[in-house]
C-alpha cells in the first residue's frame, strides 16, 4: 500500500472515520497518479477505489495505481459503500455543498485536512521536479532580455510561456502577469496591448510534471521605485533568513510586515507573504498573519512581500523557498534585474 | 437596479429568503462587472454589497457596480448581515462546504440556483461578445493551415492560442486540445511534443470580454475514419436541427444518442451530446440524458456528439448553438475541413 493512503488511513482510523472521499483533481492525482478531466469521486479506505467519469475511464485505467470503476450513479455507489458497512465518511473542506448534500442523508460527515496536511511536506521527487519547473521559468525568463524588450504587455506574456513550453513546460502555472506603469499597483493585473511602461512586474511561473514553480521580478527605474524596490528587497531577503522548522508560518509574514510597516508602507502590503506550491499553484500553509502552522522541513512555501501605490506604481518580489534546516531559494535568478 | 439583480430578488422574496451569497468568480462578475481574483463574498439583497479582499480593492472600486466593502473577518461580516436582520440565506451550489460551515450557525441555508437559472438566457450582447469569441477563435484555426501543418501537437496548439490572443482574445477559453493518432480516443486528450498522427482532432476556444467559444473539428483519413466522421456528422447536424424551444434538452441529446447508437457505436459514445457556455466554458443546461430543462430563446449550447475507439482513435464534431426560433450555429467554419 502506498504511504500516502496508509498515512491517511491511520487519521482516519484515529477520529474513527472509515473513508476519505476526495474529488479535488489534483488531490486524486496526489493519490492515484490519474488526473481527472471530468468529475471522480476517489474514495480512500482499506480497498481504495475512483469511480471515475465514463469519458476518463481510458485515461483512469491508464494511469491510475489505485482501483478504477465507472461511475453510474450516487445511487449506486452510495449502496456500494453501505455495503461495505461504511456510515461515516471524511471530507475534503473545498467538497462543493451540492455533493456534500448528496451524501448527508447516508452518512455522518465532517471535513478533514488529512490529504492537504500530507501535501504539505513534500518528497524529495516532489521538491525535484518544482525545483525543475523553475528553472525552466526562469531560463525562460532571461530569454525574454526584458531591459531591451520591444513588445506589449500582452506579446511578453505570450512570448515567456512560449519559451517555458519549449523548454519542457506542459503549460504555465497560472495566468502569466506583465504588467507595467501606474496598472502594477494591481497584484492580479491583466497584461494589456500596450507597450512596456515603467516599473515592469512580472510574475510568472511554469508546471513541470504537474508540479509547480512561481517567482516575480519588478524592474525599477526612477529613484522613488528604486527606494520601494530596496524596501521590498529587504522584506524578501530577511524573511527568507528567518525561516527554519519549528516557528510559525505567521512569524515569517511577521519579519516582512514589521519592515515595510517601519518605513511606512504597512497599509500598501495587501496580501500574505507567501503560500505553499506544489501540484497546485496554491497550497498550505502560508506565511500569513493569522497561520499558526509549525514550519517543518519538507515544505515548500513562496516568499512575495510587496509595495502597491494606487494610481502610482507596484513593486513585488517573489521567491519559493524549499525547507530543511533553513529555507532554501529555489533556483539562481538574481532578485536585481536591472 | 439592475435587472438581473432584480430578478433575483423576486426569486428570494418567493422563497422567503433575505440574502443570496455569491463566491463564485464568474457569478460575482455577471452581478457587478467585477471579477474578483482572490476571494469575495457579494451578498444579494435590497442593498447588496461585495466583501472584497484587500489585495483586490483597487480593482473592485474600477469595476463593481455595486457597493464594495473590504473584508475584514468572516465575525465582521456576519455581525453586518444579522445587524440588518437577515437570518436566512440562498447559497449557490457550488460553495465550498467550509464556507458554508463558517456560515451555517448563524444563518438557515438552502442552495438555490437563481444565478445559474438567469445566467441561462443570455442577453443579445452577451451572444455578441460569444459570437465574436467564435469568430476569433475559427479565423485562427484557420491560420493554422493545418491539413499542411509540419509542426508537432504542442506547437499546433501553442501557435493556435497565439493566433487568437492575436485575432483580439484574452486567453483561450479552456486548455486546448490537439491530438492526433491514437490519442485522439481519450476526449481531454493533452497535446504531446509529436509529430500530427492521423486523424487530427482540434478542440479549441478563445475567451473574448470575458466570454467563451468551444468548437472542435476532426480531420480524418482512411476509410474507417471516414466512416466514423460520417456517423458523427450526422449526429451533429441532426441534434442541431432538432433543437427548438419548447422541448427538452435531453431530447436533443437523444437525438445524437439514438443515431451513433444505430450504427453500433452507441458505448463508444462516451460523454453528453453538449453544454452550455458564457462566462463559464461550462454552464447549465446540457444536452445530457438526465437533463430535463425546457429549451428557452437566449440559451447559447454547444452540439458536440463524438465516438472513441480505445486504441484506434477518436471523432468528435462541435458547434456552439445559439437558440432562437431555432438553433443556429455559431461562426461559419465548415464542418469538413479535408
Amino acid at each position: 500500500m502506498d504511504l500516502h493512503i496508509d498515512n491517511i488511513l491511520k487519521d482516519l482510523q484515529k477520529d474513527n472515520f472509515q473513508a476519505y472521499l476526495l474529488t479535488q483533481f489534483t488531490n486524486v492525482e496526489y493519490i492515484s497518479g490519474y488526473k481527472p478531466t471530468s468529475f471522480a469521486f476517489c474514495i480512500i479506505k482499506e480497498n481504495p477505489v475512483i469511480y471515475a467519469s465514463g469519458m476518463d475511464m481510458e485515461l483512469a485505467n491508464r494511469d491510475s495505481s489505485i482501483e478504477v470503476k465507472e461511475y453510474e450513479s450516487y445511487d449506486v455507489m452510495i449502496k456500494e459503500l453501505k455495503d461495505e458497512g461504511i456510515n461515516n465518511l471524511a471530507i475534503e473542506p473545498s467538497l462543493p455543498f451540492s455533493t456534500f448534500v448528496r451524501f448527508r442523508d447516508d452518512f455522518e460527515i465532517d471535513a478533514k485536512t488529512y490529504i492537504d496536511k500530507q501535501r504539505m511536506i513534500k518528497t524529495p521527487l516532489e521538491i525535484e521536479k518544482i525545483t525543475k519547473a523553475t528553472e525552466i521559468a526562469q531560463n525562460a525568463f532571461l530569454q525574454l532580455d526584458i531591459l531591451n524588450n520591444q513588445n506589449n504587455e500582452k506579446e511578453v506574456a505570450f512570448d515567456l510561456v512560449r519559451y517555458m513550453i519549449e523548454n519542457g513546460a506542459s503549460k504555465e502555472s497560472f495566468d502569466t502577469i506583465v504588467t507595467s506603469g501606474a496598472n502594477s499597483s494591481l497584484p492580479h493585473a491583466i497584461p494589456e496591448a500596450k507597450k512596456l511602461d515603467q516599473p515592469i512586474l512580472i510574475d510568472w511561473g511554469a508546471i513541470f510534471e504537474g508540479y509547480c514553480s512561481d517567482n516575480t521580478r519588478t524592474m525599477v527605474y526612477n529613484e522613488k521605485q528604486h527606494e520601494i524596490w530596496d524596501i521590498v528587497a529587504e522584506a524578501h531577503d530577511k524573511s527568507i533568513k528567518a525561516i527554519k522548522p519549528g516557528i510559525k508560518c505567521c512569524d515569517v509574514d511577521k519579519v516582512a510586515r514589521d519592515i515595510i510597516d517601519e518605513y511606512g508602507y504597512g497599509d500598501n502590503f495587501i496580501h500574505s507573504t507567501g503560500h505553499s506550491l506544489g501540484l497546485d499553484i496554491h497550497e498550505t500553509p502560508g506565511f500569513s498573519p493569522r497561520d499558526e502552522t509549525i514550519i517543518e522541513k519538507g515544505m515548500v512555501i513562496t516568499v512575495e512581500p510587496g509595495i502597491y501605490l494606487e494610481g502610482e506604481f507596484g513593486v513585488r518580489l517573489e521567491d519559493t523557498i524549499s525547507i530543511s534546516k533553513r529555507g532554501n531559494v529555489i533556483g539562481d535568478l538574481p532578485l536585481n534585474i536591472n
